[in-house]
């Protein structure tokens, strides 16, 4: 693989989930882990997290794979952060029932010395003080994306407008992007994103596919149509990881790219889903992702007239 | 214009709606008033509807064009059928405030003679036992389209169902697809309802698009991106005589030509919701309605891999 590396900062974490079809209790979950497990079909991925000393092998062999370079997971004295939730029918907005920090309270993120030249960087959604901490440390990335969430956009405002101001991409969902441009329309809500700094917005709409928004560029990408989408946990970092993976493969970022990229990021999403917890991913193939990016291409293409 | 004649049987209405961005008092409306003027840029269209003696002019002249025949729009005893609603900031869902049947309580669809052979039927949303008795009175059409809404689903299930039966393709939205069919995963419920008697099923989603589903086809079209919705009022039938009209142009329902009769019907739903009433169909005009169709093209296309 000649693709470059991402570099990813997020959480590993022990997720609880419950939904109408079923639970699964502290299974491997974390932004960081969903996207590597997205992103490795793509690129090489440099893994930046805490876990605690609880942290099981078993849990860990699910993130062991040839291109995921676990070099940055640190082990925290104390217990791996926990996230328990559940869905009810509507399985777009998650109910949470608890959050438990734990060792990821004080997570700093260092960067070890050979994850610095990366020049693909996924900033997923952690405080944006350490988002940018983050940025401080890398060489020269090439391009940036970020995610963040309601909590960030609510409670450390001026903090996420300055990490916005110095990345790419942004990836947000349908309601992040109202709350953070306080404008109901999603077209104008991105647009004045676009002038907070990055050169590109994608919005994830979750069942209905995504949005991206540039200053030159509006794709609209449709869903992976789920008949069995069984739990939504991680979806949007997955999301990310196709996303971002597709981009460092190809090493360029034009329009015909972009629009490439969101459709590989919701492709890598319909795996997410349909099983609990990371083992739809972990039961993804090269061969099966692009049985069903062709899919998409033949379910939403139309010709002129 | 070639294109085969298209016969509609609905309601032409007086509407009072207000949404968040304003009010209107008994503007034109009905779901044979919004069908008849999006079809007409496709094909000819026979309008059967009844209005009370209290229908204006100045309302009647926004129907007459060259292409809608009005040869069977009566006039009944007594007042024209009106309905008020209201939406709020979700503009996908209307609230009905107001239903006074009037004169359409009593309709009993008469087709003239010289509609009886049109090749093309839109059964807009009336009860089912009368789309039947439309069907009787036709020579042999082509192609039927039907509509419905929840309130014959619950309250004439029965008749609905015996109609459906008689049609080729069915029209309806997200909710109502998943009420018919009882099911909810929009996917699996539009299959169950592929049983019951249509080769073919639309499933309308407003801002997010619509579904095509038939035994060997599915296609997902994006929604055509509005900045400013102001009236959704109308936009399924809109949609309806969009889809309808472009079949009756070419006069082909192949696979091509149903994805493509989806876009153009969401295309002229685009015109119908952003001005109050008709208002905004009536601003439409070929050159516009190609330009949207190029648009709606351009933002949804993709690259193979």
């Amino acid at each position: 693989m000649n693709a470059s590396p991402i570099l990813v900062v997020g959480s590993v974490a022990l997720d609880s989930v419950e939904t109408p079809f079923g639970k699964a209790e502290e299974t491997l979950g974390g932004s960081a882990s969903y996207f590597a497990l997205s992103a490795r079909f793509f690129a090489p991925v440099c893994l930046v997290a805490v876990v605690g000393e609880d942290f099981e092998s078993r849990h860990l062999s699910l993130l062991r794979a040839p291109e995921i370079d676990l070099g940055g997971l640190e082990v925290g004295s104390g217990k791996t952060f926990r996230w328990t939730g559940e869905y009810g029918y509507d399985l777009n907005e998650a109910h949470t029932l608890a959050t438990c920090l734990n060792v990821f309270e004080s997570f700093r993120p260092k960067i070890p010395d050979r994850f610095r030249q990366a020049e693909y960087v996924f900033l997923a959604n952690i405080d944006p003080v350490l988002q940018r901490e983050v940025l401080e440390q890398m060489d020269r990335p090439r391009l940036v994306v970020c995610d963040t969430m309601n909590f960030w956009i609510r409670g450390r405002r001026e903090e996420l407008l300055k990490t916005i101001r110095k990345v790419d991409i942004l990836i947000l969902n349908h309601a992040e992007v109202r709350e953070l441009a306080g404008e109901a329309n999603v077209l104008k809500a991105a647009r004045a994103i676009l002038e907070m700094g990055p050169h590109t917005v994608v919005v994830k709409k979750g069942e209905h596919g995504a949005f991206l928004f540039s200053k030159d560029l509006f794709f609209s990408a449709p869903a992976y149509p789920m008949e069995l989408l069984y739990d939504p946990t991680g979806a949007g970092d997955t999301f990310a990881g196709g996303f971002v993976g597709y981009l460092a493969m190809v090493g360029d970022h034009g329009p015909d790219r972009l629009r490439r990229a969101v459709v590989w990021g919701t492709v890598m999403a319909s795996f997410a889903v349909e099983k609990f917890g990371v083992t739809g991913l972990c039961r993804a193939t090269h061969e099966l992702i692009r049985e069903r990016f062709s899919h998409l291409r033949e379910i939403s293409q139309f010709d002129p007239d």
